[in-house]
């Protein structure tokens, strides 16, 4: 069941790292529902998966299945996790507590897989100084403080489009290593830091092109 | 510029449909900016992107390049457009208008490429019958008679895991034909319907991945 030391291997597609993640959340239900082992076809079938592309993902990162048995539930998930970072708690900088700022504050996802948004960062005079589920509002001037203070490495970027760049170079000047941008823009930061842009429209872009083709 | 037929072809990647949507807003950006024309090197070190990528990604559809212009900003944009299925207006159905519904209803990104969420559905009696900008809110057994008379194709998921999948049901009894996904669960639907799945920790998980990779 251990991993291959060859999972730092550079070459892993981003999809793969995306199904691990829908993998591992499967693996929690079966868990959930008491089941000990499952085969790779009987994990596709339940949850509407590919089999020989679950097997391509995990091959990746080592031999999970045993022969006539299939993987075993918990130590799976645990190994899935442990890859993918899941195994600790990561504490994260919510910035912009608007609409989508809020409605990520309490996205109950995030949570469950160990990430803690510590700090909201938002300049609203109306907001800062308050908190929100325990969690404080800061203003902008006490990011690097808190960063550091919070050992925050992750940072969630919702704020408007025209604020998203400036905001991000003070999260980088503060040592931020990861950003999850929503601002409908494209960021610039140094190539030591990860930059995912989650852009909703893009969603039903591929959407409408299915849609169009069929027309 | 005329596109090949050949972009019915069955085997375009996801990640090249996602990126035209990118190469889209880049586009408008350019335009906006008053250029006329743009090469893909050019296109590439301005939006931080591969420029043998967009060649590739390009290359699926047709030859929008000329030799020693590049392409033509204007020309490119509305062939992409039309490609993506953005020539036209989307109706779209928002089900649920909690804290996520009502940031994706306000979601600036959706209108601006075509997409006009036309109806909002939630159970709730205290919304229910009301209007947010004067999109009408209506009870979930009044979906069959909206998505019809508003020629609805399109419905955006956002309620709680547990009621995902009855909803997405009634949406698909409706005759709605793509599914975009925001609850924390997978869905069935039938072959012919498009799902797509928005899992936002997924985003944070492909981040925390390459943290945990370098710890």
């Amino acid at each position: 069941m251990a991993p291959r030391a060859g999972y730092r291997l550079p070459k892993i597609p981003e999809m793969t790292i995306r199904r691990l993640s829908v993998y591992t959340r499967c693996l929690l239900q079966l868990e959930e529902d008491g089941v000990k082992t499952v085969s790779s076809q009987e994990l596709a079938e339940r949850f509407n998966l590919n089999s020989a592309q679950v097997r391509k993902d995990l091959a990746y990162f080592g031999e999970f299945g045993v022969r006539g048995i299939g993987y075993y539930v918990s130590g799976l998930k645990a190994e899935l996790q442990k890859i993918l970072g899941l195994d600790r708690e990561w504490a994260v900088a919510l910035v912009g507590f608007g609409n989508l700022g809020s409605a990520l504050f309490h996205y109950k996802g995030f949570g469950r897989q160990g990430f803690r948004i510590a700090v909201v960062v938002d300049d609203d005079p109306a907001k800062v100084g308050h908190e929100v589920d325990h969690v404080p509002i800061v203003a902008s001037r006490d990011l690097p403080r808190e960063i550091k203070s919070r050992g925050i490495q992750i940072a969630i970027v919702a704020v408007p489009a025209e604020s998203a760049q400036a905001v991000t170079d003070q999260l980088v000047a503060a040592g931020i290593r990861a950003v999850l941008n929503f601002a409908p823009m494209r960021l610039r930061v140094p190539r030591d830091v990860r930059l995912k842009n989650v852009d909703l429209s893009i969603e039903l872009e591929t959407l409408s092109f299915y849609l169009a083709k069929s027309r």
